[in-house]
């Protein structure tokens, strides 16, 4: 998408690689919204240590960085014996999975690497063949994402005022992003909408990530406290709900997403506005047979009794908000029933949540994720 | 309610008159939850300074302190006429209702008092009159305050997980509060009972006020964002709600309070948990017909964009938490229909939004606020 540094404007990815270099450089995360700067991770360990670091976040984004740390890592190599080489990629692997270990993507978007690259013989090609793969892999999420934007297009019509909650913006993923897409691709066909941004507390992504990219792409946007959503829906303000989602239940439909979510869904109920997820079918979990399986992380409670900006004096600064004596509970993540969700955006089309297992074959699912 | 400052534990309230010295005191609520601070007033433009710059706030509270405040200035009288003294009151008066010039406690409580001293004879009289007019209008506040907590108490019983939003506690009245008023009574009658508090963005009154004031009593609370109490309640982790209210409609039970309460409400209803409004009964409105006439005041956008606290280094700053490229939209108060209140915790008991249309007369309505 579109970024400005400076006065200079131009199209980027949240991660990319270059391959002659070796280099893999990204946009920290960390320093936005207040900061645009690209890093550049000169080896594997770096860009695992970025991916630990938070400089980069969000499911696509992560398994991109993985994918092209992976094919870095092999780039390093400086010759030995095939059984060395193999023992380099094991560690390369191990080194880039466990810097985010809760995560499932960047394991998955290795592990499929690794797998087609059993048949190369020797190492150049092997590096070759995993630049090939990493950018298969980057550009494939773009993909996807651009196929949610496809999808979701119908929805977005003229006038429309749109409630969005955390980000699930192309900062999330390689580009484009899932919640956003169909907002990109409504903009790219000349319609005019509006942006409400659940502000997202305790971490704020909603005023600080995606209303940074929606300012960056020049879609009309508004920052609202979390508490402010329900009665801009009771006063008709909010024609539709569009959120992203970490995990998705492919039998019952049940989306955990970021907490606030279940809220913004209820709310919805009550006064009739559809509320969309849009995901990649990577979301999807085929295995778990009921939403009190999903693990509810319970981050620290400084997220709540704090909040983190810059100051007048343009310092980064965090400062205790709350009750010094007081303590807080963070539950990062809801799940919200099928049963509030209006569909589902998905690369395969807008689903209902029963379509998702009535479709699974032609969803992906496969045998082995039934146990 | 109990303060602690430094090592001393003590019985205060929010606002208090030193009729010898003619100087009112006050917790500086600015200063709370970071540090408690007494600040004495010495004249009544040094009172009406503080009601306009908020170091006290909430309708009790400023309606004592206004009533403290007009005796004060009574009592600066330096002698003459006694039209230069009637000149005299009317400036004391109008300095301290424009101090706060939405607020309708202030001049409620000083035209009270103006009407009773209209039979006073000599400057001596109407200052002896006007302090115990004055300690009469506090003590009532606390007098109602309490009686709301003796009919509020059959609602919280062992074990019970309250939620609340914002801050309706004593802060906010003279003494023991509305919303918090139950829950003291609970406290006192030995029951064990946890309250989760809001954090109410933008202004953050929850996290600090509210949990402040439960710190200094000793009642088990936690701090939540607002995006978390659906998904407790979805997990029958919360059993009851109670907030305040600034406005409530005699006629359809229509509630205005702080932003966010409206979802709460909501929330409530779908997971069946009882919903309730805890206000003395100036806070009916008899007039209005419609919620639609209620002004909803729409604050500074920079209230949301920004979080205030105290830094690591203990100073006071203001953090722009948002993207600096961004608007907000800042309602500040919501309306939640009489249908989704299941009762006001009332001084003249608990009563169903029913309940104060056919027992208006009883509740203090007049003919004359029926234009």
């Amino acid at each position: 998408m579109l970024v400005t540094i400076g006065k200079k404007t131009r199209p980027m990815r949240t991660v990319w690689f270059d391959a002659a270099a070796n280099v893999v450089r990204m946009i920290d995360q960390r320093l936005l919204p207040h900061q645009v700067r690209v890093i550049a991770l000169r080896n594997h360990k770096a860009t695992a240590r970025a991916i630990r670091d938070m400089a980069v976040r969000g499911a696509g984004a992560i398994g991109a960085t993985a994918a092209y740390g992976l094919a870095q890592g092999i780039g390093e190599w400086k010759g030995g014996s095939a059984e060395a080489f193999a023992a380099h990629v094991r560690a390369v692997y191990r080194t880039l999975a466990e810097a985010r270990p809760t995560a499932v993507d960047p394991v998955n978007a290795m592990r499929t690497m690794l797998e087609a690259l059993k048949d190369c013989r020797g190492s150049a090609a092997c590096r070759r063949e995993s630049v090939r793969l990493a950018e298969a892999f980057a550009d494939e999420d773009v993909a996807h994402c651009r196929a949610i934007g496809a999808h979701g297009l119908e929805l977005v019509h003229d006038d429309l005022n749109v409630l969005t909650h955390c980000n699930a913006g192309w900062l999330a993923f390689v580009d484009i992003g899932s919640a956003t897409a169909p907002l990109y691709a409504a903009q790219a066909a000349g319609r005019k909408f509006h942006v409400f941004c659940d502000e997202t507390r305790p971490r704020c992504q909603g005023a600080s990530l995606t209303a940074w990219e929606l300012a960056q792409q020049g879609v009309p946007h508004t920052v609202i406290a979390d508490n402010a959503a329900g009665w801009l829906m009771r006063q008709g303000r909010i024609g539709l709900v569009i959120t992203g989602a970490d995990r998705v239940l492919g039998r019952t439909g049940a989306a955990a997403n970021k907490i606030g979510t279940y809220t913004k869904a209820v709310l919805a109920r009550r006064h009739g506005i559809p509320f969309y997820i849009a995901m990649p079918l990577s979301t999807i979990d085929w295995r778990l047979r009921d939403e009190s399986e999903i693990p509810i992380e319970e981050r620290s409670q400084d997220e709540v009794l704090c909040a983190w900006g810059v100051d007048d004096g343009g310092r980064r600064v965090r400062v205790r908000v709350a009750n010094p004596g007081s303590t807080a509970a963070n539950p990062s993540f809801d799940v919200t029933p099928g049963d509030l969700i209006t569909g589902f955006i998905t690369p395969a089309g807008i689903l209902t949540p029963g379509d998702l297992w009535n479709q699974r074959h032609r969803l992906g699912f496969t045998e082995r994720e039934q146990t």
